[in-house]
């Protein structure tokens, strides 16, 4: 086995890096998992063996977020875009319209391919804010009274936005989580719908959780494809078809780990210092910028410009050989990122910080 | 790490095992890939690293399927499962029917998905001939004249039931391949689209194969969610959302192992090989018996039944005391099933008939 590296800290912002003590109990396990003599990926879905894999997965995340009892948990394919047309699918009934809250890349995304199956009513939620960019309050969303569902997007990994705030609505609120999901307390109970793909804060890629109320299961159209139809799935407790099941057990082992860590409520703290050792570093110095108002800052995804934008290759350069990896931002927005999901260690923040205050020492 | 058992042969029919070089080797990689510092899951499907993985397995697939250039390859979320809603809503046009080919458990499955988005024009091929279960020969299929393709599955798991014609028509044929895709040659010109669950002959569950002839991406249904599209995939190179980047790679190691053994040409002969020995072995016993007509016995999935069924949990006690596990028949139908896909080596099956052999001396 080639030997691993000790110092490399990963800010992809998905698939995005995974614990550690995680992946290493995966590769001790990997030909021979629970002394079967095969993978866990070489059994059938279906098997005891594999069945208490999921629902052992499924109990950890219900009581990392305290699911009530009248939630289903699902085990998706298709990943969060798949949702982009699940839910609306899913939600509308006879309903022929929606409210979808933009303030950013993603919830925009959503939005259009919820055009497909009805009129969405996109408000722009965000705007600029004391020269920062900002998300108005959910108390001043619009929210067409005529819509099915309200769906938004409580963070946004490209704009490196948080929406921290919830409508007062009687219609249900649903929530693309991808970004944000486990890394913060929620009250899983105020929404209709929260879905999250894994490749953030739960495991690979190729596998989306959707939490749905039971109410909602009944109102889905004719021609959903039966793979996301999640009175389907729920009914046949997300083995509709073979899931994915190696995806599945490595969720199930996050989901272990986390409560290892002391839980969502112990994760959000780390979560908030690691952005505050980030963002104060970034507002201390004059070299690097984050343009997002404070009231609206990612805990998890930290876009950052340098004042000298010509340097942008040497520093991705030079972070790289300090093992400091993937900070380069989205192709959209240019400039940094740092994700700094719940998987990276507070150390890997202060050692990009440590470097950060270097690079600008060398060349302000 | 855990010492892996020597001697395990897994007859599981799915998910199924891999090659062990293969797993060895995804072991040894897992937590530090290409020398990066982190596994192949956890670094963007848009780095050039993972562009690399992702291009050699599509050339790879066409290498040993001889692909020819007018059709695209597709690595899609949903698992086959999800093309039985895909396939009609990706090729109807304006037809409202299309013809479903039955010859069990799963071309039945994809008919009544289909009732979806079609009237399927279900035609039962599956019949008794000389006390045998057998598949009428393709060329007296009815093919309804306004249908838009022809569905079939060439070889059904639970069945035990392979199909080796295929009808003269000028309606695009699509094949669900799933059990039996890189087992045998192909011509993949024939078809218009072949679709595969990758985990038989391929990788792991949760990624799913789509061979189509690329006169057929202008035809897609505007309710069809865009992960399921085919010409949105096309474009984009199979990233219209974040793939299961995970299983893409592996089955790219899977493509590789294939051609090292020198193809799908060797392969098929070393599977004809197999499946002789278990099916020559079974049909000289008295105590075993296999239902299906020798014209249509699949070389992947071999069921089989004892003469006293109620050894049947003896039988898999001490088969599996032998490492010799996974053999129990779907729950459909019963009995025994050994799936014997590529990834079984010849000595997996000489075992198996070593251990009936034992077993039928001690207990007929």
């Amino acid at each position: 086995m080639s030997s691993t590296k000790e110092m490399v800290f990963n800010f992809s912002a998905g698939p995005a890096s995974l614990p550690k003590e995680v992946m290493l109990q995966a590769q001790a396990d990997l030909v021979d998992w629970n002394g079967l003599g095969t993978s866990v990926m070489e059994i059938s879905h279906r098997s005891k063996e594999f069945i208490q894999v999921a629902e052992e997965a499924e109990q950890d995340l219900r009581d990392l977020l305290d699911i009530p009892d009248n939630y289903k948990v699902l085990f998706c394919h298709g990943g969060a875009r798949g949702q982009f047309a699940a839910v609306p699918a899913n939600l509308l009934g006879s309903a022929s319209k929606a409210t979808y809250i933009d303030a950013g890349y993603w919830a925009e995304s959503a939005a259009k391919e919820a055009e497909k199956y009805c009129q969405p009513h996109i408000y722009k939620a965000k705007h600029e804010q004391d020269g920062h960019l900002a998300v108005l309050p959910a108390s001043q969303w619009e929210i067409d009274p005529e819509s099915a569902f309200v769906h938004f997007c409580p963070n946004e990994t490209i704009d490196g936005i948080e929406i921290n705030d919830l409508p007062e609505t009687d219609k249900p609120i649903v929530a693309d989580m991808s970004s944000t999901i486990l890394s913060r307390e929620i009250d899983v109970s105020k929404y209709g719908v929260i879905y999250a793909g894994a490749q953030k804060n739960i495991g690979p890629a190729g596998i989306c959780i959707v939490i749905v109320r039971d109410d909602l299961l009944d109102l889905a159209q004719n021609t959903l494809p039966s793979i996301l139809n999640y009175k389907e799935l729920a009914e046949k407790d997300s083995m509709y078809n073979t899931p994915p099941t190696f995806a599945w057990y490595l969720s199930g082992c996050v989901f272990k780990w986390l409560k290892q860590q002391g839980g969502v409520q112990a994760i959000e703290k780390v979560n908030r210092e690691k952005a505050a050792i980030l963002y104060s570093y970034i507002d201390e110095s004059d070299f690097y910028k984050n343009s997002v108002h404070s009231n609206n800052r990612s805990i998890m995804n930290v876009p950052f410009t340098l004042a000298k934008p010509e340097l942008d290759a040497e520093f991705l350069e030079l972070a790289k050989e300090q093992g400091l990896v993937a900070l380069k931002g989205h192709r959209a927005v240019g400039g940094m990122r740092a994700s700094i999901y719940n998987a990276m260690p507070i150390e890997g923040v202060q050692a990009l910080v440590k470097f950060m205050r270097e690079f600008e020492a060398n060349n302000a």
